[in-house]
């Protein structure tokens, strides 16, 4: 276990596990990352979706929603660690290599509470990953990185977005303004000004991404998501509905500022819907009027803090929602929407590659946080290290 | 961060931060470990307690006792970390040291589940401590080492205890066989035949320690604990009662066996003394009862699965309770009994300074486990490990 310099000289293999405010499962990559002499670099080997069972999603959304004991809590620890352990394990079968082969795991951990906003009050925000890091490290015999916002946090930092430090280190470009926008539970934007230094980019969440898109098409449709934006492309403007979506006040907050399922909640839309929408609106109308807010909030967004971009590269599950990728076309007509996979990038790994990216950085003995972008005090080496066989002397 | 061999081939000096069941506070050891060519070795710097606010003490057992948001307990995570930061920054204060001059601090974390009685079924016991290591980490600037009871629970052990490694290390004797007693909320012996290899080692919780006196002393007397046991003196045994104590079927269990504040909950206390108390009884009869209970349960554990000790050397909370140590030789009069200290152990630091103990062997990149204590299938590395000052290269 000699990290830091020496550790990050070699070209290493590690595995990101991601899973996100939506709540529908693990998505895992596996990538190689070495240094050029110019740039740093990443190969992905594979990556590899893993659907949680409907229990433990319902019992995941019940922690978010209803007071629990603190045996439940224990319990989804240890769940999620078995489920974190078992995706890997499948990921590395799925491309023909053992787990311990891995030099580490970078394990995101499931967010079950995020709160910056007291951050001002007291010096520093909050937030809580569930996943047994060191339970992982032992059943699959190779050292585990997670818990990475804590530190940005305990700094005074937002404690996210953390993907952008992947975003400057792969697609920044040298002759273009660059935005990246991932669209996961909650959407995010990194801004990447051409030629810029990790301290000239800028991130924040912009407001709901799939979140209450795909609560609505399950309350309404039954269905887990809006599949390429089909509903809602069937669907019309709900007035009562999108007046009362532009009330919310954090879409034109100025950055820095993140967001999670707490403020984004199932009550809170179904509070929206009840007291906006009447008999005669017709399903689909919602599910439109929702993409439409998803796709405006970005692009409000942009518009207000974006500066001047030329490409927007998407990634995350909403990138294979055509209609909300037309939407974000209409919106700025100006830029080039692409999704990541033209950067080798495939949209649902992202997340996924680029906590194996922080990971490595944090054994590197590198910052993981950019202060620009979190509003943390200081950059600083990001997470805790579990010891697996990698561990051993 | 090169830990492992080349780390611990140096004299190091680490804080160990310890907070028991009790739920009274946190006791913060700084000693210096080095090996002297035939054994290791440890000088105690000195030690430091810091009670819980009373506000956090409640919220605490509240979160054993009732459902709870997700929120309070991540609130309690990061109000956990505060502590243990300030705990370690006021013991660095008094002895006129700087917290980033420590090697490395190992913390337990504050205990809010522990289930290792499922694990056959499933083939791992699980729990969950609270307190941000990355959080204390960063505030301190020092490499933080904790949870390290996950990794013994992962690989099918009790996950408890863990201090036998450090009682092995330091308390073991080449003439004769030595037990070591704690007395925190729960208590739990350690076995050290004669000249006895680590896997000689047996240790195992006997049953409650102070736990159930102190909440009948705060229950009758409004005192926090029965100082020197001078209310159980004055009383005399609640027939009734104590016959209701010797079902308790855990205490002739054999080891091994660990438990909890789940299971010697107030509220089953508050069960039996219902189930057994008549008005007329004084409230001393009560604590005297629950006195010679647990001093019965220590000796009852001896008497079945010690074999012949010729020394016990006490430590905890309770080691303080003058009348429980006279039970304790009344009951086994053949056992010298002996306080810590008379080893370089303060009784009440003993615990603080075996997690700092255990992160040095982490570390080192040795093993914390017995599986001859713990019951688990192999030794392993404990813990995880969060980037301080440290950890920059």
């Amino acid at each position: 276990m000699r990290y830091g310099a020496e550790w990050i000289a070699s070209p290493r293999r590690l595995a990101g596990v991601m899973s996100g405010t939506s709540l529908d499962g693990l998505d895992v990559a596996v990538a190689d990352f070495w240094h050029d002499g110019s740039r740093e670099r990443f190969s992905l080997v594979g990556w590899h979706h893993v659907e949680f069972p409907p229990l433990l999603r319902l019992r995941l959304r019940r922690l978010h929603e209803e007071p629990c004991s603190i045996a439940e809590v224990a319990e989804l620890h240890w769940e999620l660690a078995v489920q974190t352990a078992e995706s890997v394990r499948q990921c590395c079968a799925a491309l023909g290599i053992q787990p311990d082969s891995l030099d580490a795991i970078g394990v995101h951990g499931q967010t079950v509470y995020h709160n910056a906003a007291r951050r001002d009050e007291r010096g520093y925000g909050i937030g809580l990953q569930l996943g047994n890091l060191s339970a992982v490290a032992q059943w699959l015999g190779t050292t585990v990185v997670g818990d990475f916002r804590s530190a940005d946090l305990a700094h005074g930092g937002e404690g996210a977005p953390l993907v952008p430090l992947f975003d400057w280190a792969f697609l920044r470009s040298e002759q273009d303004s660059v935005a990246t926008l991932n669209l996961g539970g909650i959407a995010n934007v990194t801004i990447l000004p051409a030629a810029c230094r990790p301290e000239q980019v800028r991130a924040w969440d912009t407001g709901p991404g799939n979140l209450w898109i795909d609560a609505a098409t399950e309350l309404f449709f039954g269905k887990r998501c809006d599949e390429g934006g089909r509903i809602a492309r069937a669907g019309r403007l709900v007035p009562q509905l999108w007046e009362a979506l532009l009330q919310i006040g954090f879409v034109r907050q100025p950055p820095p500022k993140s967001t999670g399922r707490e403020f984004f909640s199932r009550s809170r839309l179904q509070e929206l819907l009840q007291q906006t929408l009447t008999a005669a609106v017709p399903a689909e109308d919602v599910i439109h009027t929702l993409t439409r807010f998803t796709a405006w909030s970005v692009a409000e967004n942009l518009r207000l803090f974006g500066g001047s971009c030329s490409r927007l590269i998407v990634s995350g599950g909403g990138a294979y929602n055509d209609f909300l990728l037309e939407l974000l076309r209409e919106e700025m007509p100006t830029l080039e929407v692409q999704r990541s996979e033209a950067y080798g990038i495939p949209v649902q790994a992202k997340e996924a590659l680029c906590f194996a990216y922080l990971a490595y950085c944090t054994l590197g003995g590198r910052p993981g946080n950019l202060p620009s972008v979190t509003g943390a005090r200081r950059s600083v080496v990001l997470g805790v290290v579990a010891a697996g066989a990698g561990w051993k002397v």
